[in-house]
């Protein structure tokens, strides 16, 4: 055991009975929750491994850790087949927005009218309902990020996928000058050959995750198992800031960091286009997720934006994981106090259906040059509407800056009390993350939090990230802390 | 006017008395269903007009035809904003299977464990729901082509994606003869290089699609405006039979064809492979939808299936817009006999859910290669079950067949009236195409026939496609031609 300074004891011991009467006396935002994780089985249990050993036998489904009960399971809480009660920190990868058999969610389709639009679901493209474009007014455009325009997806992949197109497209309109496509064009891009499919770039980041589709996993870097052996295109690739903690103890370091990957964005622009690959958009997350919940200051991103402007490339600004409330912002860059609002903005899980929003910019001139079948789903929409709904009148952003606020202070304190073992505590709202002192040390923590009742992820290398619902509570909090103080002390 | 030789107009008066009993006395799958079509105003209409400005404002939507009042739309008949009434043959790009608001359908969700599968979509490759494995059994597994594993996504252009990247890694695989991955190959991966990114293609053939994705879209060779100023990779394109009709009178010809364009799919495979490119796999669909309904022989399929053997590719059918039963099969590519199963099928539309069937070569060794957050949607799998139910028990394979028979002679016998107008009439069940004498010609005739109440859709340059859901019956079929005789005798 590490020794503890005895302050740091005291204050915890505070803390702790602080937390036991948060814990008694709160009330959860879905009724009925349970009053903390119980735990009957090793996880997965025998039912998990006998039902993995079946799907296993249909696809590749070793990535599987338990299968859940969805029936019983409500809230925060999460109840697999062997009858395992979990607080659930991960939600599905983070794509839960109001945890698990939301009684407003489970109504939505009681409506006749939005069951007939979940039933007949349009290409919407062609022949969209009567009440889509309200529909996106109301619900998408009404939590847009500043920007006058929104297409829809089914996916983040995909909605990451149009959005390098809408980049594309715009890029060559402009380079065109308002003259239309030449027959020379026209005819070598139905075989694949330039002009007409010209070597155009996007630009992305080491440790940046931007789905696994051939495009998007080309500027997704985040672990080799996720490449290898996959085609990709040669664009480029920049460093991310990588910032040392506690960030107040780093600042000239941090600047020093942020300094250093900017120019490296600016020199792979240059050289891209010197090379003839020019670079038509530049894509990042707010918070590098998959790759280790990595983030950079508002002034890295405030002038990442301007080198994007001086170069005539686009900014997409990929909120897929950050998005939908999670930081406690509805955009997590929404922090960042740019210059204007970036291009364009990626969505999808928590948010239930994908897409992007845009500038008119990035609305291409022509029909069928952005398309697909489905071009999104209303049935989504508006489960999305509902979620909306509850966010606004529980006012779940503040829930989650106060749940946020007492999860990554109790984690600092962790963190003191455990300095050998976890570190560099980060992340906005509930949106958190804390690295563990080696990769094997990290899927320990994460493993024994399952066995606790806790349910994490891990991210990078040696990270732990926390993915809550949005109606994650202080006592939510008090449990985790409670659960991860035990880990850490038999650890 | 054309003239016309007697035989063929008392033939077609004959077929005129017949088809109109059938109508009047026609019993429709889906009760209630409208008796006709009626149109009240221009299409689209003033409403539909309005809604087109307000959705034009928000994303790019020229693509749009008019908007659907979806409440009021019901079995194969879709009614706008504007209260005109089309028998629907496009249905929704071939999208819906058992047409509008089908009572089965509307069913699925007031089961509450249904329900509940619906509302908690879970990431379906971490947290399973507990009756996963069992669902994809009794549902998926239940149609396979005779493949033993499936994988399940969200949509076709991610289908096929996956399905491409399971074709690399089962290439690499066979590469690799057993090693691990080596060092240089995953620290080159995570920067887009060889050894860890290779240079493999994928095959396909002028005139496919399968998806605009960027990778999806190399592969995708319909139109310019589809492909332009969107980078695409280096991959080999072969040309996909054209066929004299009617295929009776030119037999030798067609299968000259059908030599020529195999002998230069194995030159491509040998080309490419020699110029460090290896193609791993062919794509190619059963019958080219989107680039014209091009169709080939069962010959045709059968040996480019042993080239790609010969070759160790893997061939990829795409059943995207074929599969779930429009063609009379379950699977288009039943038909071709093949040796054995292709090693891959992929699927969406009609079937809801994306995915695909693969063989146990096919699902890599690993997980997290073939992986993303919500790897299918349990909602749409429950859709699709009822659907599958109802194909069963109402046998509409055998109504597709039937309607689909009525449907194609009519036509053919039109084809003899207006030789001048309208050729080649191909396809299978109510998977249906003909030609126009021009791209002109073509537009005037969807046009024309949408103004007495008939959706069809455009394919190629010059052709029409039907494409009606599973529900269409001869009585549909005879209220089709007549509008479609009505049309051609205006022109």
């Amino acid at each position: 055991m590490l020794s503890v300074p005895l302050r740091s004891f005291r204050r915890s011991n505070l803390q702790y009975i602080y937390r036991t009467t948060i814990v008694r006396t709160a009330t959860s935002l879905v009724a009925g929750e349970p009053i903390g994780p119980s735990i009957k089985t090793s996880i997965p249990g025998p039912a998990s491994a006998k039902l993995l050993k079946e799907l296993n036998s249909l696809q590749q489904a070793e990535s599987v850790q338990f299968f859940v009960d969805y029936d019983k399971s409500l809230g925060n809480y999460i109840v697999d087949v062997d009858g395992n009660v979990l607080l659930d920190c991960f939600s599905q990868i983070s794509s839960v927005p109001l945890g698990y058999n939301h009684p407003n969610l489970l109504n939505v389709f009681n409506d006749k009218h939005n069951l007939k639009s979940l039933i007949n679901r349009p290409a919407l493209g062609v022949f969209p309902g009567a009440d889509w474009p309200k529909k996106l007014q109301s619900v998408l455009m009404n939590v847009s990020p500043g920007l006058p325009m929104v297409t829809t997806m089914m996916c983040g992949s995909c909605s990451n996928e149009n959005a390098f197109k809408a980049l594309c497209i715009k890029y060559m309109k402009n380079e065109r000058g308002g003259k239309t496509f030449s027959k020379e064009e026209m005819d070598s891009c139905m075989i694949n050959a330039p002009p007409g499919s010209p070597s155009l770039s996007i630009l992305s980041f080491h440790g940046g995750f931007h789905g696994r589709t051939f495009a998007t996993l080309s500027t997704t870097h985040s672990k080799a198992i996720h490449k290898i052996d996959i085609p990709a295109f040669d664009w480029p690739i920049a460093h991310f800031p990588k910032y040392r903690y506690p960030l107040e103890e780093n600042v000239s370091e941090n600047k020093q960091e942020d300094q250093k990957c900017l120019a490296e964005v600016e020199d792979l622009i240059v050289s891209y286009n010197a090379k003839g690959k020019p670079v038509v958009g530049i894509v990042i997350e707010p918070i590098q997720s998959e790759g280790g919940d990595n983030e950079a200051s508002p002034e890295f991103f405030q002038q990442l934006q301007r080198i994007a402007k001086r170069h005539g490339a686009g900014l997409l600004i990929d909120e897929v994981q950050t998005g939908c409330g999670p930081t406690g912002k509805m955009w997590c860059h929404e922090y960042f106090n740019l210059d204007s609002p970036p291009d364009i903005v990626t969505f999808s899980k928590k948010m239930q259906i994908g897409g992007y929003f845009h500038s008119g910019d990035m609305r291409a001139s022509e029909p069928y040059r952005i398309f697909n079948t489905w071009m999104g789903d209303p049935g989504k929409l508006l489960i999305l509407e509902e979620a909306l709904n509850v966010i606004k009148k529980q006012n779940l952003l503040a829930v989650v800056e106060k749940s946020g606020n007492a999860l990554k202070s109790g984690i600092k304190q962790l963190e003191m009390e455990h300095p050998n073992v976890i570190n560099s505590t980060r992340g906005r709202g509930t949106f958190l993350a804390f690295n563990a002192a080696s990769p094997k040390l990290r899927d320990e923590i994460v493993a024994k939090l399952k066995q606790k009742g806790v349910q994490t992820g891990g991210c990078g290398d040696h990270s732990v990230r926390l993915r809550t619902a949005l109606i994650f509570q202080e006592h939510h909090a008090a449990i985790f802390l409670d659960k991860f103080r035990e880990v850490l002390k038999e650890m």
